[in-house]
Order: structure tokens, then sequence, then C-alpha cells
């Protein structure tokens, strides 16, 4: 049985694991203050190209764009994003629980369109009522999107300056960043760190056993973060556990790494090269389900989660092998499932699907 | 350097440590569904003697207080704590960020004693303006407490039934409740069960790299725990990561392990065997301190937070060697100093302090 | 110049004002205990035939919505509506300050329809990731709609069974209720109290210097309602000031009034009366606007709003003698224009602007 | 029967419902823009000497402590006062409500004295923990307090002080400021306007229907007030509603008028000739209470509120003639009393209430 149900069902990547285990017995401060927390902090910024970037550690997705959210808008504001947007339909309503309107336009293929986004806020700012409803504060994007799609270094430029034209603040969900970067031709962490206002790069699906870095790249941060953190109930005690294993995970890669052999990536930090792995695995699952086995993708997406349309005669024979999530009916013979690789996939499990429909 | 300081400054227990690497390979399901969280509620079942307790895992403890209490309260009700309490003063107004009054009443040895709150409770109500007033919905307590004292069984039979004769939930926050126990002489977890309502068993403090366990022993919880937790930004993804710490801490002590040895703990639950350790340390560390040393206790702790009187004359040279945290000035001379023990304080440590001051 | 541009631009309808002037030496109980809000309670129970019910007064639109949504709502559930809603749109996101979703379904001519309910509704809990979603918890509807448009009896019979198959409450909104009722074949206070769970009363746009009548015809509220509308600000002390001007409205209409000859509504509650009269001088403004100046209706309203598509090159001589609210461009040439008759509008101004297009 | 229950159980002061009536028929603008909240707040400028002030006009007191504490406190700041404070103890959470922790301290005669408060944030502010605390942002006092009792001009000066020391604001609740002001020897509006840095102007316990007016002397308002204020439910569409009562309120006293007499108030304002009516009346029942019947004070109250302990024995004879509240038991034997004069106490009454007891 292969396993591409999701990326979250393992445990932690093998430098993370060892690295915690390392530094086990090391005595450090709290709340944020660790030397661990510290480092990896020095390292993002050095992976950003961001000196001035004040970073935070949190530790699952939903606390933290809940709490960064709220940290950011002010009180009377709401955040923009399209309606496929995971703090729109998967997050319990923990913004609206923050007191913040999640404004919901319509998606292209899981994006927020920057034609859709401007046509709102003009519309919005020229309302003779528009201090009656609630007046938007931030643009929340997912990269890559929970379709798997990619916004192009052009879009996501174009989004921003629209957010800096309105006054706002454009947020970037990095949940599973590492393997958006590794897919995108031109998204690098510089240009999200140029770009964005803040994002995150998302731990908890890319190696780590929790965790998740939030990035204010210009450093501008609201006064009292740890208290406000505290407040959500989101600042960690033992604030270690997420630092020793982002640091980990923004190491270089040994040179004689299995990994580093099969992505080329001597000498590369161990997130991205995590991301290459996966994509380069997705990419070949990809080759597989459209060319081999003739199903069409649902949508399209170059990234870790693959979607496909399935007839649904085909199911069972396929679930004897492959572990994997049904995502939707297509059609009342046909269902769009997912299949997802991770850092977790091993190349070994791909080479053995493949001779499984020799 | 012997460090002091507090009880969450190192990594985790070997044991928690070395099951999750022994698990980390397996693959599970997520958001609280693992094997390894089902196991561990089983587990913690089991020590407390409550087959029907329900059983969640969170992140912290100010997370876990915020979260369950505002899960468990009435939208128009708040929690009654004495002074000191822990939600009351330590947490930035996270249970205050969920809507809910913290009231506080005047604490006795860092304890809220049941005339206290049998008072208070008669007059809200007989009051005639109780409507106009926050309506108490839980009594919220620590084991041990802030200030490292105990409750005795009777003590919180007794609060227990002020608690029901009113119609209030009692909850009680055991961030460090390992010590509590093992520094108790009659409350054990089936106690703790029968008498509160709700309590969760620490683990930040206690062993693991992060993690609470938060017991409903009646397993009367409200509907839709999963999707209140999220809400709160609670809900683990990787739900794995606290079961399998949790799950380590609730494994019996194999007979030839070294803490077995030396707290006479074969076949004991590790988690208890911790705190027997840590209390023992402290022990040792009262007798040097109040008979050798003639410091007066600022309080009379009987757990692993023990609090001196030191003439400021002696914190420099006590400095070079033991690292603690000055607690509040207790005259233009004295300072009151907590020295704190834990799974990770070794004997070896505590028989090197006792030489240095022979 | 008439003024047609809103119906909460004047003071109170007289009979109002005289109560308030005839009550005003008497001294009374607070809180709501007022023997006024005690009679009006009483009045519209009869004219809701609704026995049981139970009836609170707030004080406006936006915070009767917040408030008593927020206290039926599950803390997780959130509110199910059209996308054109009040809530949705105008109210500065005050039901999400109260911790709660919006969710927005399209709208058809301003109406939530049945078959976009319960098709979202079936999606929705057949989702396996449902209990990360926010769960619905009640559908608001508004009668008439912000467009001036009604739900047919049946229409609301279909809503409100479907509520009921999966469990929601359905909560009507009646800012214009008065006008609602005049306009519709088969609405009436009656079939409100049986097919709501909580509707409210209007009273600001419908007669009253402030207040509108929330009622739970079933009598089934939740705990502690006081103590709930307080904590939302929203109780008043000197509670009889609404009680004493939905005494009025809920009053008879002598017989030998001008209000009682002109609707022939002798022996009619004023409140009903109300409506009457605005509706049928919107009815004139409609033939007018339709049948002599040749406007297309920009929707199709029955009610007092009436929304017509104005070349722009009228609305200069238009504005010369009627004041009314651009609604919103149509085309490059054209507006959509919003006029309003209410209580305060008179039988000679609509003579008069009548007599301007001869 | 003569009531001296409480000071909200008549309808309006006899100018506030003669204006209502006589500008029921203008048509005005509505959400604060109207003439009438315009010149209100005009004549609240003058009054108060403070042309640079910003005036909103709210409904009534829980409603505006909670909505503006909200709207001037940072999300992580929290609210100091005394324990006996209105917002501590009788509006049922609404500051919690909104998220903001009442940090309660020891009264004083039900006053907040600048020593307790200057110890507690020198304390707060040396804590190494401060972080982990709620941090203070404000300020609450209540003029006159819940007991009747005053701040002088010095006192007030103090706080303020030490407020602005700490980067506090002083925000001063006066939901009885008439009874206040007529009772300071040297606490004006003018001066409130120097010192406070907001503070409300009472109307429902000081002649109106209902309706609070907030003042910001310094007209350093934080930004999108309307919106902040909707969104708490707080906004009335009908603004003139409050805006017409404080304009008669704010209007001066006609020369000829009983009151102008009795207060010796010609060409006085009218809310300070209600004051000034009421505490005269007070003073007459002081008087009658101590000297003539011997009871002594339960707290000695310069203001409309006077407390007087009661032999028990005496309360059913007392009652038969005079509408009172019992405040709580002295001793078994005995029982504070509250007894309140207002705007809608007459001489008269007072007159007869001393011929009861000759």
């Amino acid at each position: 049985m292969f396993h591409l149900e999701s990326d979250y069902n393992n445990g932690a990547h093998e430098a993370v694991l060892r690295h915690l285990t390392e530094t086990n017995d090391e005595r450090t401060q709290s709340y944020g203050d660790d030397c661990f927390s510290d480092n990896a902090r020095r390292l993002i910024r050095e992976a950003c190209e961001a000196p001035e970037a004040e970073v935070f550690f949190l530790t699952g997705g939903t606390q933290t764009n809940a709490t960064i959210l709220d940290c950011v808008l002010q009180s009377y504001e709401g955040v923009l994003c399209c309606d496929t947007a995971h703090i729109n339909v998967h997050e319990s309503g923990a913004v609206e629980f923050t007191g913040h309107k999640v404004i919901a336009l319509p998606n292209q293929n899981g994006k927020l369109a920057a034609e859709t986004l401007s046509q709102w806020l003009e519309a919005y700012f020229a309302d003779e009522t528009a201090e009656h409803m609630v007046r938007p504060g931030a643009v929340y994007l997912t990269f890559p999107t929970e379709l798997g799609t990619l916004y192009s270094a052009d879009e996501l430029t174009a989004l921003s300056q629209i957010c800096h034209k309105y006054g706002l603040l454009l947020y970037i969900d990095g949940a599973r960043l590492a393997y958006g970067l590794a897919a995108s031709r031109d998204v690098t962490l510089p240009f999200l760190a140029q770009t964005a206002d803040i994002f995150y790069i998302g731990g908890t699906k890319c190696g780590t056993l929790c965790g998740e870095a939030v990035v204010f790249p210009k450093g501008d941060i609201p006064k009292h973060m740890l208290s406000r953190i505290k407040r959500h109930g989101a600042l960690l005690a033992k604030s270690r556990v997420v630092g020793v294993q982002f640091e980990a995970l923004f190491s270089r890669l040994p040179a004689d790494s299995p990994l580093a052999k099969e992505t080329k990536g001597e000498n590369q930090i161990i997130y991205l090269s995590i991301g290459r792995h996966a994509v380069e695995l997705a990419m070949r699952l990809r080759r597989l389900f459209t060319e081999k086995l003739g199903y069409a993708p649902y949508i399209d997406s170059p990234t870790n989660q693959q979607f496909y349309i399935i007839p649904n005669s085909d199911l069972p024979s396929l679930r004897e092998h492959i572990g994997f999530e049904t995502w939707c009916p297509v059609s009342p013979t046909q269902t769009a499932c997912r299949f997802v690789t991770s850092w977790a996939t091993s190349t070994d499990e791909i080479d053995a699907i493949e001779r499984l429909f020799l």
C-alpha cells in the first residue's frame, strides 16, 4: 500500500528529528528567547535575503492565520481572499472568532485574480456607504493554493501593487511553501520577502512535527507581539520545540546525503530540497496518470497536490494499492481524486507505483 | 553551573524523545484521529480509572485554559479563581479574549479557600442585581498552585461540593500535575477524575516538548469539540505529535531503568515517576536551604517549586553556582527566590549542590 | 422639495409621540420590567396570535441582528444568508464581531431561494470535512428584502421546512416589516409567528424614534436573556422608551383618524395601517414612474422602496423637486435610483409630485 | 407614596420632551449627521470650553463604556478601575465581551486612590513578566461614583498625571454627571475636558429618555469611529433621537421657568440646573435622615444618591410612604438603604416627606 493521502501523516523529516535529538539536553531560555529560535530566525533572514525581517514561530496553520491576521488588522477591518481560501472554508471560523470578517471573492483556478481584487476595491472605496461595510485591511493568498496551483511572480507583484495602492497588507499563507517554491519558475523566498508584507513558511506539511514560521520581511511588526500571541494561546513556553525544527530545515544539506544527490541539491537549504524532492515525484505521478493512464487533470497543478478525474469504476482497483482522497464528484460516473507527495514519499514508492501500471 | 530556573528549559524526557523517534516513520491519521493519540487516551483513562473519560490533546497551558474554558462556559458566564491564579495574572488576558470574565477572589497560600468561594457564591445568588453581573460558570484551580502549594483531598472535595451545589464546573489546571501528585498524600489521578469536572495533565513542564492532555472524566463533553478547538487555532493537523508524547509518559517504566531504581518505581507510570524524582530532589534542596543554610521558606511548598528568602548579600555567590529566579523583594535586604527541579534535574546535580555548601 | 430619500429621516409617528408625552410622568420599573413594555408585549402577542411568544425590545436593527443571533447561535455556528443581506453588507461586521461567520449564498432578486439553501446544506452535511467548516446554526432573511422584494408565504414555508430539516433556526429581519406586511398577499404577523423561529418587528423605519421588537413566537428563548442582552450593551435602563412606542404602534387606530379613513383601517392596528399608507403611496409613485414617465424598474418591488432606472440626463431636473438616493450605475448613461415612502410621507406630497409631471 | 428608588424610573425632563415634540416633523440626515446632533455637539463643546472636542451620542451607559473602551484600547490592553466600578460589577461582562480584561484595584469610599493606582503601575512596569500580563491601556473612573461619592479636582488631577506618566488614557463615566457637577466644589465641565482624555455626559439618569454623550475633549479620536460604533451595534439610524435630547439639555434655562427660580439658575444650562435641583433635594433628605431621624450615613455622599443605615424595625413603616432600595445588610438588625433624587423629584415631594416626620 502506497500512501498519497496527505502531507501531514508522517512524523518529521530525518534532519528535524535528528536535530531534536542532538539538542535535547541543552538548556535554553523560553517563550521565544531560546538560542535555537534565534538561530533559526537568522537562517530564515538569510534565506529570504531580508536582514530586517522579524520571524515568529507558531504551532499550526489555522492558529497562525487567525493570530497574525488579528494582530495586524484594525478591529474594524476584514480580510479579503478568494472563496476557496483556507481561512474562508476550512478553519472552523477561526478568523471570525477573532472578530474579523472574511470577505470572499470569486476564485480563478483557486487563485484571486488581480482584476477581481482591483474591481472590488474600486467599488468599495467609491461606495458612499463604505463606512457601514467592513473595511478591508489585508489580502490573504495561499502559495501554493488549496488546489495546488501557483501564482506567478508577475501575478503576485500585481496583487501586491493593488494592495499597496489601497493601503492593504498582503499576507501569504505558505502552509505548503516548500512545494510551491520548488514548482515555481520565478517565485523565491527573497521574492516573497520583497512582495508580501507578511508570509509564513509552513512546517507541519513540509517536514516538521509542528510549527510554522511567520515572516515580517520589513520588520514592521505590531507592538507587543509576545502579549498578542500569548493572548491567542499561541505562545509556546518551550519555544525551542519549533525553533530547533526550523533550524534544521534551514540548514544546508550535507553533500553526501541521498536527498542532495537526488535533487542535485548539494549545499542546498534542506527546506528547499524537500520541496524539490516531492515535486519531482509529483511530476512523475502526473506523467503516469495523464500519459499512461489517460486520466484528465481536475485542475492543472504543478505542485505536490495532484488532482485527477477518475472513472468510478477504476476506484476500487486503485484503492487496493494506493491511499488517496476523493475530492468531489465530477459527474455521476467520475470523481476528482487527490494524490499528494511529500518529504516522506520515497523515490522507491513512486518507482513501485509506476511498475504497478506497466 | 546548576540550573534551577524553571521546569521548561530542557527538551523532552528521554522516554518521550525515544518514542518520537521510534514512531516517526509510521503513517497515521490526523486531527486527533491518529492511533498514538487513541492509545494515549486509553492509557490515561486507565491511569485515571475513568473508563468514560474523554481526552483531548492541546499544545500549551494558556491555550488549554482559554480554549477549554471557552468551550464549557456559556457565553455570559465567567470563571472564578483566586487572584494569584495563572489565568488571572500570567496569560495576557487569553480568557478575556474569548469574552469571559475572570472573577478573582483573595487567595490563601496561593489557594482558593472553600470558605471564600462559598461566601462569594452565597452573596452572588442572593443579590437582586445578579442578572447584571457576570454569572459564574466554573471554578478554576491549579494543582499544584503557582506558589507550589497543594490542595488536600479534603479541600478539593469541599470545593467540588460547593461547585456542584451551585451548578458550577470544577476545572483543575495541572500544568505541573506530576509534581503535585508526587507530593500529595491523598490526591491521585483517580481522585481527580472523581472530583473535578475537567482537569488537564500537564506535559510541557513534566517531560514533553509540548502538549497538555485535557480530561473530561465523565465523558460529558460539549458538542462539536473538534470544531470548537479548531476555531481557537488549537487543533494540530499532525495530532500524533502530542499523542506520541503522552503515550510515552503514560507507559510503564522498565524495571531496569535508572528512574525506576531511584524512585522505587518499578512498573510505575513514567509520568508519576517523573514527579517523584523531581519532588525527591526538591526535598533535598529544602533540607539544604532551611536546615543547612538557614533560609526561611517564602512559602511552604511541598512540590518541585521551592521559594526561599535569601539575604541580598548572599545572592551574588549563590548565582555563581546556581541559576534561579528572583521572585519578589521581601524587605530592603532580602529577596524571595525560586528554585525549581524537574524531570531534567539529575541526582548528580543535587549531590553537587549539596557538596557546594559542605 | 419632496423627500423620498429614506424612511428614517423623520421623528416619530404622531401616535408614538403622543403616547410618549402622555405617559411621561408615570413612574415605572426599569430594564424591561416596566408596565409599558409589558403591555406592548401583550399587544404584540395578540397581533401575532402567539400567546406563548417572548418579546424583547432593542434599540436598532444592527444591534438586534448581532445581539440576537449571538444569543441563539452556538459559539461555533455561523448564519446563512444571501449575499445582499444587511448583515453581510451593511452592518460593519457586527455579526462577525460576536465571533460568528456570515455565510453568504447567491441571491435571487434580493432573496435567498429555497433551492440555493437546500443545495448548500446538502453539500455541507455530506462533506467529510464539515467539522473543519463553520457549522450553520441559523438562516437570516429580510422581509421585505434590502431591495424591497418580498418572499411569498410559500417561499417562507419552504425555507422554514429546510431549516427545520437540518436543525437550523429561521430568523427574519423585519426592519421594514410594516411595509412588507402591507404589500404581501399572504404573509401576516400570525403567519410569521408560525413560520419563523425568531423575527423582529422593525420600529425605527416604521414610526418609532428608535426600537425594534424581537419575537420568539414559541417562547423558547435562551437562558439568561437579560444578561446576554446587557453584555451586548443592548439593555436600556429606561426600557419604557421602546415599550411605550410599541404600545402605541400596536394599539388600534381611532375610527375618526385620517389614517383610518385613508387606509380604510378603522379599528386597525396602527403599525399595519402605517404600512398600508406608505405602500399605497409607493404604488402611486410606481404608476407615475413607469406608466407616465416610462422609467423601467431596476427591480420589481411591491413595497415602500422603489427602484427605477433613470437616464442621467433626467437626474438634475428630478433633483430640483425630489430628494432621493442614487443606488448604482446601470450603464454609462443610466442610474438606478431609490425612492422611499414611509409613515411620514403624506398623500399631499404624492399628489403634488404627480402634478409636477402632468 | 414617594418614589426615591432610582433616577431612571420616569420619562424625560419636560424640556427634552418638548424639544422632541417641536422637532418631530423636521427631516434630517441620519447616522450622526443630523442637524440636531450637530448643534448638540456645538453646545457641548461650548459648555466644556473645548472647541476641538469630538462628541458621539450613544444610547446607554453600559453600551457606551464597552464600545468606547474597546475603540480606544489596543487589543491586548485592559482597563484599570476600582473593584466597585460599574464596568467591574454591573455590566454583565460587557467589557470582557469585547476581549479586554477589567483589572480591579481596591476602592476607597468607592473611589480609586491615586496612591493605589500609582503603586500598581509601578509594580506592573517593573515586573519582568509584564508581557505575560494584560497591559493597562486606560483607567476608568465614575464621577460621581457608584456610591455617590466624588473625586475632588485635585484627586482627578493626580490620577490624570499618573495616567499620562504611564501612557494610559483617563476615561470618566459620567452616568450621573449632572448630579456630580452640582455637588462638587471644583469639578466643572471645562475642568473635566482638561483633565480626562474621554468622558461621557450621562443622559439616561439626568433627564433624557435614553442617550449618553461621549466627549473626546482634545478631538483625538480613533480612526473610523462610525464603523467602530456600528460594529458594536451602537449606531442609531435615527441619530437625531439622542441629538435632539442633548440639544435640549444643553440649552439655556428660560428665566421664568420654575427650575430657574428654584435653583437661581437664570440663564443656566438646563443640564446643570437639573443637577442642582436634585442635589438640593438630596441635601434636604440628608438633614432629615441624619439630624431628625438620627440615621447614620452608610457612606458620606454629597450627590443625589443617599445611603443610610436603617434599623430593620423601621423599614416597614418607612416603606409605607417611601419607595427606596435596600443596598446591603450592615448587621443582623440594620440595613443600608439607598434613596435617590433626580430631575423628576419635585420640591413638593420632599416637602411632604419632611412633613411625614414632623
